[in-house]
């Protein structure tokens, strides 16, 4: 991430990858304050070990772009609402040229980049294609029990 | 896709994964008009042997979203501009609710899309990393020559 | 609607459907979590003797359309505010492909939903109709009290 | 409509109309240029056994909410493209206050108006239901068609 | 205003008024649930003495346009910011169709609605002029006054 | 106008004022390029004899602003589609802070300004009021004649 | 800036040429208010020894393009959001036509634009330019730490 | 620029250069395709005897910002309207965070982003202060002709 600022935002993040049991670092890197930092965290990161780079900025977010122009690892860009109601930072990630595309997920919607980076890593891994199946579940149940719940609130003239 | 309208902007998606000896499928499926078999396609496209999936549509862009309700492969969405600049299918496709996500790519932003599906079937494939790094030279390389043939252009009190 | 957390906001519909002594059912199904239990809805909904459908959703709000693809019943659309002050919302379920419409009311109005949902009912049903001319007229009588009260504030150059 | 300008963008609600054999009458009146001559068609609308009225208007498109101020039939509201995107329209349409809904349809989506008029119809009339299968039976069937159209299209990885 | 929720935003053009001595009336009346008394407002004012119309409304904000379709008098809108930060409001309001100006200002800007009403006014009336020129002059004294109490701030390297 | 790029724009109203028989004169004057000129107009112009003024421009659309500040004319300002379909020079015009109005009409509405200014004219004159009656007439009989050629269009279906 | 109500937010601009040691005076001076004084300190500024003027204001913000027009100096606009999250103001400073260009920075971000004029002033100054580096050092200092930090926050699989 | 395909808007910034005798050179440079030789270019860029950067890109436009944080040299930033009228590109270059300014220009405007270079150099360089003014006057003599070529357009009742 771009500041630890945008810790409260992606914590949802790690939780589920903690969930999923799949190990993650974790570090604050700005493109624009430290980019020799960024760079050196991009190049090397396919050497280090890293498969998929969730990167999350607000304003003129340019972290997940300049991270892309440094890997061919897929990298989920997290537009974070500073300002203009994120509509900045997710034009500045999502708008990338041709040939240097950002996996791109809804304003401050750092649990769907955690979830899509476990879809990505579940191209080969059965195991992971399982837990992801369940948590599927587990969301359907979720509204299933709250639809039943709300089965249970009277209205006059409601019909069931 | 939803629409063969949308062929001319989705064939360059088929030439990059052309170019990178992918195999791949190609279907006008829409979340609207054919849903039954938008959900055919997406609940059996893992055990077909299909492991990402790149949906494109315009306007109300559901395709994208629905596919991704219905399996946990990762799903690319590809944002065309129908109406409003694509502002609309951007918007319908990138901000999806917690659990849901598609991994969203510029406005008719299709050979991004195709970049982004072979980095996630990169990576656990060395052979494709390699190719990723060569086509990445390749990008770089044109603007090189592109810079190259601008050093040439003359203007009174151009330097160099 | 897609989530419980749409509840406060629909209250409104389930109150002014009770004022018309309209049967209803609510259900929490969720475009995007629950598809199956969507698709059973919406194919049903006919046979199930429902005439009318509401459905409210926020963000990439595909519930409406969703539903709308699985029924040739009316279904109206109620984009919720739950990000970009509802601006995707409202994209994302009025602008459907030609040949699937959503009947969208304005951002979180879920009482004009249930007053549109009795304007077709009442298309066949002489004694709605005769409700809703009722309605229309408590509506104006309001204005009128309003402005009579705001004719005793006084103003030292106010003329009436 | 607001103007016969409109009147090309309307013309596919027209045909839709006539294929449903659906009877209705076709009008340029201006909420702003002849609002008596708006005035008399929405108050005597349901005595002239008028069911459903749609209504089309660009800019600060007044038309369909001026009308449902005056009538208790459902107004279906087509905002018209020409200016700004047709967003100054959109919003002119679906932001109507609590008590008076329009339903709004996508910019120049007339045909959608025409299907959503022939679903509200539909609502007592077994027969129209019956055509709004069919006809979405053959929207399906188009899709299915250009798909298997799709199929004979030669990329040299492609799987199918 | 089209209802008494927006006084709190209109009582500052009230009391601009009074300071400049011009006598006005006040009403609620919405162009959607009251348009039979907006009609006989509108049809009457010239008749009844007044000169200018400021209408202020919110969302699908069409009671200044259906204001100015019924009078040749000059109708002053103000887009009040009730949803989407008034920019509905303001495009409803200022996009009007050729031939049916309505004079437009900010968002909530009642204070310039009344400063422009005595603007008008004062086309042939010296003594407003007058008055106008030292309301003028007066907000040009509240700058000064604040710019030089700015001088008594101090900052170390500040030089005046 | 701020630039005589504007002037296809603007030569509706100068016919319009024409028609009128009201006297006027039409200036390029750019708030940017020739502030003085600007300020020479703007600060003589009442003591010139002119008693509205409408300025139009585009972009960051200063000049209706800058002439408002200096004079306390009615300033009517247009402004021009340049750039981001006008919503630019919109903003810049219609969002005065409070205390200097300016009255805006819709973009590139220059008929618009021009009827507005004989509205602000006709406060005081008879003359003009019953020319504007007779205009706004011709209006509504324009719109009629249209509805009345509709209704030779022929559908298999339409009623009238 | 246009109004004391933006010192809250150009006080870090302030702080900032403390900093640096860059003499500096700070005026509340109003393009529409006060355009005579606007006039006197533009045109005469660059006598007095000024060599990069900072301009803040919000809504149709005219203040930076006011000044840039009777100055050759270099002029920063920082747009206040005052309304519609700054959008206003920022089209109103950024969008200048050609030839009189504002140094636009983003929406309330007067830390940048001081940071702005002393790299300006800096293009001939040795000393300042060392400031600016160790400035940009300890930016990035703050975020290694800041990283260094986050290395300590303990996650179930976080591997660093 | 970020690719040569910006020549055809860029080639007024070399113009004006070159009318003011300022020695440059260009560029095609792209933050996300030759990230390496930005950086190289950026780095060196002030021991290579630059004083201003203009930086122009579209889209997710990166580069101005890029450029910025290797660099305490001034940036100008030109967005170049490639989608969405520019908007994203204005948004990716203007919302720098604290710390990394980028003096950006309006869309598309490459000539005021030469401009404000050259008033960045003559702020200690007399002879470009001579000019800037001498071209000032230019831009003021070409309102000013054009306001008299207007004067001999008739209208018949223009009173000038």
């Amino acid at each position: 991430m771009g500041s630890t600022s945008d810790l409260p935002v992606m914590e949802k993040a790690a939780a589920l990858l903690n969930e999923f049991e799949v190990p993650f670092e974790i570090n604050a890197l700005s493109a624009h304050r430290t980019p020799k930092e960024v760079e050196l965290f991009a190049t090397n990161a396919q050497d280090n070990g890293i498969e998929v780079i969730i990167a999350a900025a607000g304003m003129a977010a340019h972290l997940p772009g300049v991270i892309a122009s440094m890997t061919t690892l897929p990298v989920i860009g997290v537009p974070i609402n500073a300002t203009l109601d994120g509509m900045d930072a997710l034009l500045a990630i999502v708008q990338m040229p041709p040939g240097i595309p950002v996996a791109t997920v809804g304003i401050n919607a750092s649990l769907n980049a955690a979830i899509l980076a476990v879809q990505m890593l579940a191209v080969g891994d059965k195991e992971l294609q399982s837990r992801l199946k369940l948590y599927k579940e587990s969301l359907k149940n979720k509204i299933v029990e709250a639809n039943e719940q709300l089965s249970l609130v009277k209205y006059k003239f409601k019909t069931n």
